[in-house]
């Protein structure tokens, strides 16, 4: 039984990494931090969770944790978890942390698009848990900087074809939209009711902070510096992320690489689903799982590929995918705890 | 043309009489104020305003707006609006206030729900706004204390048939729905898109400020103590209300005297829809209208009487009522610059 | 191991029971039946369901399934599952059957608000589903009618306090809200998104099908007739159903008597939770669970009682209470397969 | 005063029409026609029209028609306007056809996607709605063909940057996003309320309709052949299109000759509205209005250009820019009738 804890379970991806150990048939939830709400039950925060009336939020304090947990999730703001990390680890305790702060291997490009890395060892030390890709290397991480949910969907969907050089790398476009909750649970006028419904707007062109993390990635493995043009969008549902991805293929592509490419990478992958040809993933089709879901669509003519993937963006996004690595980390098949069916509604 | 000015322009009720009088055949919108944006254009408050950029957010100064304005609707919150009242009056401004500061004939109800009213001359001259039963006062006053959403849908539904004494005064029940720009523009977690999706909760039952604004006045027009059992509810759209109201009939009532007494009262009202025999409103309805829809149902057997009163919050439930009683104060046609047909999306 | 079949798995309230057979650690599906879709895997019809291609949707025949399956829910329309309950039962198999058809103990009564019954035998026998009410019968049916969604949030409120006299039998009134899923997968203008969206509306005032339901089991715990006021709304969301229901207390209640009578009845009940004093619930704090959540208010001045009651209308109004029921039937904890935990969103 | 019929006034674009119509000062509506509702009021399908009780649907007769209207607008299903143009312009009568039967110039791109056109002489005579774009044959033309919605959206935004070549033709994608309203008021899965709600998906990838309008039109201005990426995807919103556009610039283009472009051919249009450097329309910015907003934002390093517009599907999508056309057919000012100031909500 893995002993976890959360650190900051009063937001939304802290709240559902709640339930998924709650749910986990090999994991026990042993304390839950947060700073806004020392003190109070989590019930408090929120009152949908039932029997939970007893998990009381402390402190973040590396000692006090030090014999109760294995395991620790960080779900604080970026920026924030950088100082705790280290703390933890000394105490022999293992880190899977949901912000930026140890996604980078280079620290000059988190440090252009946060602030200064304070901990650059240890960011040396962690490894990038897109779990598919990463697996071997987050067995026997002691950190993990866990994706982003934009970079997971766009990743999924494009190292296969870059790996494999199915796909140029140059040009590639990700034009991208995620629910309200990607943007947490602290108020601001873009996440009122009024603002967000019934609209539909782009944002941050130009200047997104997810971009150099896909693209450091992408130029490890395609062995080449790769840039993208990366546009998210604000759709009106509370969870879920689609990235609709263009771009060209390398001379003398068949539409049948591209799915041998991606059945290579994926085929034993219980979380990676590839549609078949003609149809295309939904954001309702992956909700409440830790699915991606693959769309593909090749014109042989123009050479123009077009990829669709879906995740719900607290799921694969980032608890799931999460609880996915701690399954791996603990020698757990990854599915563990993960493998709720869930109905379309 | 009357000369207009709004203070509290960057609130949803606002910028909603900005609309409104922007499309006023006879009136002309001469000033803004916001305290927070002063100096600021209402376009970079709310970036849809075509045609806005020279409407520049000012400071509410009596003295300053004495020449420019023969009118000033204050979509304040409420306790802030009572300091600003006489000022205005005072330069002969007429005012239309939409807090609760102007609403009460008595004071002490004021103040159980609110706090120290420290204008109570005025509150005693003001004129509560509800335009088809207030019509009278309302041309000859100089201020008026526009109702609240809530009780413009129940004393509409209800004062027919408690004045013609077809409906039992006690045991009457309302139970109510709002959307969420109800609650205003500043940010809360109840108005954070992810709370209030997909959702949808009953709140402050037992000790909601406007049952003592519904009850004043039920109780002047029943000429007895009034009391009534009040639960709104918040409903996951922007715009909308709905009243679902409760009572029993007097004795030997028939389903036409209501009808009759409905009649009687509204027949030549532009704004107040009574539907035909087994139809109810929707809040898609009366959206984007200054019409209040009612619908009536009577169990003969039980002599339950049940009503259904629709409008939209944002038009007849405050700017557009208040635009009806500018109408009213200044000699128009009630419907003048509110009469515009909208189709049903 | 429960070997289960599920009848009527394209609609709503059939995939949701095929989620909860999957996930359930004590049943097995061993077949799904759609007249609609014959032949057709159920991700065709569902293509968000992973790991379902393999079960093909068959005819809904007693003799085939006679040696594969232990219980049949039946998730068919209502008049539709009265003609294949017999057969089942004949050839031993369970039946929890979802449609109207086997709730009502008067025959009168169903065929008042539905049709002429033809097995008037097996409705004799059939046992009222409300799983915390009913526990006992339920243990031994071989044919459960199981309950209307409206009914459940109703009855799980009301049936303390009339059963303990707390509450008038008399004048009690159900101000009740459903998602848009109640009304099932079947094209309709009602459920098109551009009617049901930003909207919401009373239906059916004076004549829901779902009031002699109610009111006949009211009536056998009163003891006397018990006629109820029922004005069903609909909510645009998909999922959720909340009851505020209002009602006048016998002499000389006081606010610990129904609070004492709740916990009498559902003290030791996994799914009825009495929210503390003061605390309504939502819709989203029961979304996915099978929870009944409930909250009361009591004006000891008045004697006025409001209950607030709020369910996952296709878990505990439908699909989770149906596998409750199977639970109990089979000797399982009631919780078995059902406690999921829920994060808020 | 222009005598105006709507065909097809069942429709979300027909009863947008009669909206639109009903508050214009220049036009009144004289007929409405309607297969499926014919004698019966529009009230009866749209309960929300206020004051339309009269307004009887009637059969599309042309002969009955000649002397009471002098313009129709053809509201109706594509492949079925084509039959009923010519005999309203025979007599006399001008036609607005918003189906894609009279889009195109090329028989051949039509009959490719849709089916064979029956009556060529007057596709060959009709000219493309695109109001800003094709003002001048508008004004003399006697039948027109209204653009699609997404083509408006695609080709406001292009049509200045190919026609000044300052984007490559080559290599354009158009990710594009609309509300459900889009899809009609027909019954679909697509269009269920709980299909679409907390979902987004694209749809049609490599073979909408729409397509071959676009690139006829780019590739007249652009005097070659042009063909998009265009990828439609579904918004659960009810009303709103947005079109996120990715093109490369020619050589040596700076930022203010993109700006410039636009100016050039828009600076004197009412309803394209082009956004300052930095900000970018969302679609509750142009809901309710007849404009189209386009942002732009140019990477000088990559010569990337992209481009967001955005438009309400049924008004300069469809109704708006409908009205639009009559008012240059007759000789009045763009706006008349459309410059109804709306508030953010």
């Amino acid at each position: 039984m893995i002993k976890v804890g959360i650190a900051g379970a009063s937001g939304y991806t802290g709240v559902e990494l709640v339930k998924l150990i709650s749910n986990h048939p090999q994991a026990r939830l042993e304390a839950v931090t947060s700073s806004s709400y020392k003190g109070k039950p989590l019930t408090d925060i929120f009152p949908s969770m039932r029997g939970f009336e007893s998990l009381i939020c402390e402190e973040l304090d590396a000692k006090a944790l030090s014999t109760r947990v294995d395991l620790m999730f960080l779900a604080l703001p970026h920026k924030v978890s950088m100082a705790y990390a280290a703390p933890l680890i000394k105490e022999g305790i293992k880190v899977i942390d949901l912000s930026a702060d140890f996604r980078f291997s280079n620290p000059n490009a988190y440090e252009k698009s946060y602030q200064k890395h304070t901990d650059k060892d240890l960011l040396a030390e962690s490894v990038y848990g897109l779990s598919e890709i990463y697996r071997d290397q987050i067995k026997t991480a002691r950190i993990i900087g866990n994706p982003g949910c934009y970079p997971t969907t766009i990743l999924l969907a494009l190292l296969p074809l870059i790996k494999e050089k199915i796909i140029h790398s140059k040009g590639i476009i990700s034009d991208s939209k995620s629910g309200v909750s990607g943007a947490g649970r602290s108020l601001s006028l873009t996440a009122h009711y009024c603002e967000a419904n019934e609209s539909f707007t782009p944002y941050k062109i130009g200047n997104h902070r997810h971009s150099p993390e896909i693209e450091e990635i992408l130029s490890i493995h395609a062995e080449k510096k790769v840039n993208i043009t990366f546009v998210p969008h604000l759709v009106p549902v509370t969870r879920g992320m689609v990235s609709t991805i263009y771009g060209q293929a390398a001379k003398s592509v068949h539409v049948t690489d591209i799915r041998k490419a991606y059945d290579r990478w994926y085929a034993e992958e219980p979380f990676v689903r590839l549609l078949p040809q003609g149809r295309f993933p939904a954001m309702s089709h992956v909700r409440g799982t830790n699915c991606c879901d693959i769309g593909c669509h090749f014109d042989e003519d123009t050479g123009r590929i077009i990829l669709v993937s879906a995740i719900d963006n607290l799921l694969k996004g980032a608890a799931g995918q999460a609880v996915q690595n701690m399954n791996i980390m603990f020698g757990l098949a990854d599915e563990t705890g993960l493998d709720y069916v869930q109905s379309p509604l």
